[in-house]
């Protein structure tokens, strides 16, 4: 019977991969297991961000030391850029281990990688579409049938350069858009809305190319997409909760309906048996293994009714702004900033807010 | 017997001071009685933050449209650049009226202005003892004598820029730094000090030049720092209890000892009257007047013993993120973001934190 | 018969109109014909640089010192923020005198004040229209009737900000973008091909709302727009030779193919008397009073077949890159960087290049 | 009779090193022979680049698939992030062959690499020695005995960290600084002064260890530093004319007074036989191989007397403002900007100013 492992290892720079390697070293993740890795890196989170580019070719290599190469290309590597305020760079190694039993159900991990995408589809149906069966493959893959038992979909979906534009022209097809910094909100929208198709949070023939990325109301609870510059395709992952996997970890999430939402978050980490009243005592924060989030600037400019001014600082982007912010407000609840909270949450929960996926160790 | 009072008005723009002219013209402000005006504005809250210049342009040719200038001069302008994360523009007016009596003690305010400090003293004993002597002042014109019934000195002080070192160079005299934004860190350094010294925190003839902006384990828990290129001298307010003062208001202050330590000032809420296990209700957000902060990112690079990237950033200042991150962590508390969060907290509350004030309003 | 003057005045600050007030005490300045003031102010040039508004605040108070408010609110102040690289902030204050005669054709000057612009006109072709109606009352105004005469149209229009769109949505009408950020390119190319309309360099028929900020094939090759936070209609100064003046100032212009395209610059300068092999010499710098041009990032990434980053740098906003890089190319030609090049050229010039204006002294 | 090859390279990325693996696949490069690859990278050039350890890594594993591991980590890799501007990533690849004759004197190459450098002595006179007989050994490697042939000297120096910092306290010596980033500049200032002292321009008695990295009246003509964290030691490239070598290539160098002063560069190029009134002909662009020059914002806020902005920037790193700035300047001289301009030039040329090393082919 599989069960889940999540290892949550902090990185001293995007290239630091030591710790992960100690972990094998000592037998605590054995290599063959890894199915992916999630990644908080230290670049700006947008089009010009090598610190992705650098983990990734440094996790691939060290890897393919352990494994051979077409194994080892196989571990989805989710890259997110930006760890603002006090986020502390990290990684959180998904790994499938096999039987001792314990509790069930338990965590189970599914994945799936898509055929690269045409440019001309970023930010549209073709890409849903695309995304959508992803996720549905990615849930066979965990055996998990039923979409409510699913918590928590990363994508790691690509965007558009200038020079991508350019081939997309002397083929002579048109692009969503010839903004590279927009683009990767209409990818990470689009494939955010292809994992509503997949969950059943929204039916593909609602959605028009003209919703995606500007309709607002429109959106999964369970979505989190980041865009990178370094890859073609999508990868997607699948955390949810299935009674053909046992083991000590158990996942729960919440949506945000603001970048200071954190009630829901709070009632979730009671669900899973970690009540607290003001901030998380120092045992529980051992018992949390992992927070993966979204976070994203509120499109009418506000925030309870206030004014906030994310949208016209053209010195910051927004999606760097919100990820410090909403950081700071879930840090304020846990008890430390070694949490994964990705920016630009395009239909991912409601305007301003976004899904928050927790995984728990039950053993601890 | 003085009755303080304190408005928090949002503002749409650095010059909009709509909200202060509406509340003149309807009674609720009069503006005779004007102390003083913190404002937060959105610039980057550093050397080339020209928002709080256009604030203060703007706040002033209003109040001379009410007031004698020379009235009207003496107000003093504290405007704190800088509204990251979802941190929203606003004005916190106070005034001290005459005495409908209330409550006693209560809220009272004291000011003072320092003369122009010359450019050679700025991040030195000169300026600490400067400071310490305004303080001394503020606390005078408070009414209050006791130095542990003051709860908040808000300093707005001065910086250089390049053309002001080459000014001090012309005379012949050298300046602390040359860099024109470490001289913001020195100027609030040294400004803290002189709070502390004031206080009673610490002793004048402890602190050396050298531990200026070096020596962390020297604070005050008290002091609020904000440098600005538009003056050349100190504004000091000063907030406390006073049995001199009667009215609705309160204050207490707490102090964070990191970015996410919200505990004691969920524990400063509850001295006032506002307990909460989670987030503030609706109720008591409304009697919390205004919340008055620091934020800094921790000088050893660590957050709870986990990396943080905010002073290895050479795209966005360490305060920029600080202040957004912080925000982000008191908002979750609060239940809102039209917060005074202001960055650079050196010698303000221990490494990496900082002090809050509240302000509430026992009448509601 | 109307006499030219062109004034260009180091600024010190945004708000440091001392050169000017200084100019008009000793009388080489009469405020009464004071016509327009452009002015390279050190903010971002982008949607949150106050540095325009601190500007036009302070000039609009300097003026009204020496001038009936009415009178002094006529005067077209047209800011344009970000002075990257070594550009030098300064003012050109444009005047209009009275007739001792000298050369003529010489310098004409004219200017107009469009109404305020409906949110959803901006981008579209209401506003070319709307420009083009104001660029012909400017031309009237100078005393200008072939469009040939005309060698500079600088514009200063408005954006959106989140407020602004809100404000158009409450009103049930829809904006051509909802990107403050892209708002401000809009504006800038709408505004341009309402020049190139009024100048006879394109036919308005033969513009589509399609073509406004993405067909590069359209453009004028004597507009300038700058897009500013702080005004809702379009002032317009129209720069031309006009026999009905006289005067030492002549004005021609060159429009650059890209970033680096100094030769027809040169061309321009020899054409008015300046005629140099390399680097413009000291005596020939003195006869330059002002220089005002554009630049943009190509939008196909290459500049002379070389690729360049600035479209993928989310940190630095390309027009910042453009500017700091033109200004360099200028500044190498002329011999100083206090030089008027504002960014965004959008249908100003071809894609990647842009207009530059020389207005010479040909007393000296 | 060893040929010197320089091979300039276009880089789509920085991990791209395409070109170059085509250059050798077609024989026009053979990897046995490669001493060093300088390359422009796209990062901000600051602390947090990226682009700059993601190049070394695809570089280093690039050559060790065409070298033995020892060999391939012999060569020079010397990365200067920030392509501001219109500057163009690229790779220039020095390389030894040897013989077929051609002109002569030409162009020579010498290597050094220093034995480490005590942290104690990093900013010293202890680095400057250190530093001075690395250059000494490189021209005796490069065949060159008169310093006035040396036109280039680029080193690439160590910096301090932490654990360095903390290491160098165990032994009870005190470092030069206490600042990381600080000694990135240290480095570079007291290796240019070694440079300077080794090719007689200035000598190593009249330095003062007060002098380094803060007298800029104290400068070399012909260095070029910058500071890595990834070594201990020194590594230093000359380039320079020899009548030991023979071949097509030949270089010269200027020195830059400030950022637009472009004329003493015309004149090098003159000296090479590109001799050009306004801008390098088409022709004469494909014989002007490399241009390697250093950009930094003088110290005093001043441009030919008109105030620049780039210090009191907090927006944008002045470093990278001046590197735009310059590129601007120098490709408006030769056409084009796939030029190789480094920022920090402490003593490396005139405050503000800088040197200028061209590269060309006379067989062209």
């Amino acid at each position: 019977m599989p069960v889940a492992k999540a290892h949550r290892i902090s990185a001293n720079a995007p290239d630091d991969v030591s710790g992960i390697e100690a972990a094998i070293a000592d037998g605590r993740i054995d290599p063959k297991g890894v199915l992916a890795v999630l990644g908080k890196t230290e670049g700006n989170g947008l089009v010009n961000d090598f610190s992705r580019g650098l983990a990734t070719t440094s996790l691939t290599a060290m890897f393919r030391r352990h494994l051979p190469a077409e194994h080892a290309d196989l571990i989805c590597l989710v890259m997110s850029g930006g760890t603002e305020g006090g986020m502390a760079p990290h990684w959180v190694v998904f790994e499938r281990g096999e039987g001792q039993g314990g509790a069930s159900p338990a965590l189970a991990i599914g994945r799936a990688h898509t055929p690269a995408l045409p440019f001309e589809q970023l930010g549209r149906a073709g890409q849903i579409e695309q995304v959508a069966e992803g996720v549905r493959a990615a849930m066979l893959d965990a055996g998990i049938t039923d979409p409510d038992d699913v918590h928590f979909v990363q994508i790691k979906c690509p965007l558009l350069t200038a020079q991508r534009i350019a081939e997309a022209d002397a083929r002579g097809v048109t692009v969503a858009t010839r903004e590279t910094l927009k683009s990767m909100g209409l990818s990470r929208a689009a494939s955010s809305l292809g994992v509503a198709v997949a969950l059943g949070e929204l039916e593909a023939s609602a959605i028009r190319d003209a919703d995606i990325g500007s309709n607002w109301n429109l959106w999964s609870g369970r979505a989190s997409a980041s865009a990178g510059i370094e890859l073609l395709n999508h990868e997607i992952v699948v955390l949810g909760m299935s009674a053909a996997w046992s083991g000590p970890l158990a996942v729960d999430h919440a949506v945000m309906a603001d970048g200071i939402d954190i009630e829901p978050v709070r009632a979730a980490l009671a669900r899973l048996g970690l009540s607290t009243p003001g901030q998380l005592c120092l045992i529980d924060r051992l018992r949390l293994v992992a927070l993966l989030g979204k976070a994203e600037a509120s499109h009418d400019g506000l925030l309870r009714g206030k004014r906030h001014t994310m949208l016209d600082d053209s010195d910051i982007s927004s999606t760097r702004h919100a990820r410090a912010f909403v950081a700071g407000a879930l840090g304020g609840l846990v008890g430390h900033a070694e949490i994964y909270v990705s920016g630009g949450a395009e239909h991912q929960g409601p305007d301003g807010g976004g899904p928050v996926a927790l995984i728990v160790d039950r053993s601890r």
